[in-house]
């Protein structure tokens, strides 16, 4: 990357260029500052509420975790310098964004990350258009990123298919093992193997290094999901950051996997019934441990550095999280 | 372009390897029938709902100024071979696409191009994501164009905050004069203004050919949409092809401007009585004769040729068309 970001000129804009200093992760935590302030200053408007819905949601904070894998795989990759990623970085951020706020229109979710939601706040036509203009930023950030584009542009188009996927189960009350997986396959899965893959593709890594790449992401996704849907069913709202229970009083996720045919009672008691007579929730845990296990083991395909062992943490961080 | 549009890999796609045959115009329809075919193909999905109500919504037609333009000034700047336009062309009328989709979302429009919208046969949460898949193949079809990626994008973010800008407007009960033409100017005629350019870069016009063509598109975008609120206002339903008199119920469009300050009753009333006593409908018309005036001379850029004509003639279709 050797023009700018935005324009195409060449890069002459000073955050740009700024070397991330220090040593081993200070690089990332410098980098991932980068990512914050470029989201935030990306998405200034003249239109107010569209300002200040997407400083909403995006000052509310949430996990970063899609950003910090993009980072941390460019890092594992050999990159000296993390700049090129980091706009990258902050459009998988805003597709994740864009989606969870119009997917709390769909919901009709009231609480995101500790905070009222953007459709809550703005309602529902400014929270689709705001919606609407974190994807138009995502397009421009990713402008100037070539031929990544059709791989950004992959793993957004199964986003959109999985979240389709998803409402259609609910819709249908037909959510198989195989429904479920192929929908957080594309949902939620798709983007962390993008993210990974482009990581190392930014840093030129060889296709042995990229295939473990998509395998790393596309597990720690899978596993991030699932794990995600035992807490929907597990934890409260105040802990989770959103508002709880709404996944499985509209039957989906993981707990609701075969749960929902031929009852005709209220589907957040039966599922709620059925969930403490059996093993379920262990049986999540445990598989989404196996894909992080797996996941894990392909970085073995790059070289030993503070990133990778940084990659391996955030896997099992992934797993083990509580909210 | 020597690379396929949508793989990045040499060209060897026989549809777009197709020189469009014939003479004169007889081209420019030839790639229009592969602009439809091509926007149909690209919304295919194993996602049925996705695949089937962007196809509905593709297929109930619509005027296709938008890729004609695109065509029409990529022909008109010398280009011999109209494929490399096609992806572009249909991209910007599957943004146009897209973003209907969600405007009859917000507005509870029924009927969309003679047809019911797609919120109306699959419900609000489809039409969502609907718009969102449409947004997604844009921006797959744009992947291979480089750097005019940003410019693209530019438009598009330019949309959506016209489009919000309204929504504000119709919310504060502000229409003022400044605020109607900052709307129109960013919802419609940025798109217009950057498809007119887009076909003269991909001619790789000079720099005064380009800004002719902007300022062609953008007046054409202009009176494009002054004629559309007019027709919204005097129209029917089935002329229009869409829900009539949303606009006006809404305090949106032309006839609005400055109609909505001090009066406690129905607006739609309000608005109707108000225009019958005033000129404001000949007052509008006139303007955009004006505009389409301007951007045809601008076109005195452009060398003499069949699509500069069909340009013109475009233009003045846009200002006397009564549907």
């Amino acid at each position: 990357m050797t023009t700018h970001p935005f324009t195409g000129a060449p890069d002459t804009d000073t955050q740009l260029d700024t070397a991330f200093p220090g040593d081993g992760l200070n690089r990332i935590d410098t980098a991932l500052r980068s990512v914050e302030q470029l989201m935030f200053d990306i998405v200034d408007s003249d239109v107010d509420v569209l300002r200040d819905a997407s400083r909403h949601i995006l000052q509310a904070g949430g996990k970063r975790i899609r950003p910090r894998m993009v980072l941390l795989s460019h890092a594992a990759t050999g990159s000296g310098d993390l700049s090129a990623a980091v706009p990258a970085a902050a459009a998988i951020e805003l597709v994740h964004t864009a989606s969870v706020v119009h997917d709390d229109i769909n919901d009709h979710g009231v609480v995101r990350r500790g905070r009222p939601s953007v459709n809550s706040i703005w309602g529902r036509t400014f929270a689709l258009l705001t919606g609407d203009f974190l994807f138009t930023k995502v397009y421009e950030l990713m402008a100037p990123y070539g031929e990544l584009n059709a791989l950004f542009a992959e793993a957004t188009i199964a986003l959109v298919e999985g979240e389709t996927l998803q409402a259609s189960a609910v819709k249908d009350k037909n959510l198989s093992r195989e429904v479920y997986h192929k929908i957080i396959e594309r949902k939620t899965a798709a983007l962390f193997k993008m993210g990974a893959e482009l990581g190392g593709r930014l840093s030129a890594a060889p296709e042995k290094q990229l295939e473990a790449l998509r395998l790393y992401g596309n597990n720690i996704g899978l596993a991030f999901q699932i794990v995600d849907d035992i807490l929907d069913l597990t934890g409260d709202s105040e802990q989770l950051g959103k508002t709880a229970g709404i996944d499985i009083e509209q039957g989906k996720g993981f707990a609701a996997v075969q749960e929902n045919g031929g009852n005709g009672g209220d589907p957040m008691d039966a599922f709620k019934a059925r969930l403490m007579q059996g093993n379920r929730i262990q049986q999540g845990r445990q598989q989404a441990q196996m894909l992080v296990e797996t996941g894990i083991a392909a970085l073995d395909a790059l070289p030993s550095t503070p990133y990778r062992d940084a990659m391996i943490e955030l896997a099992q961080v992934v797993v083990n999280r509580s909210s």
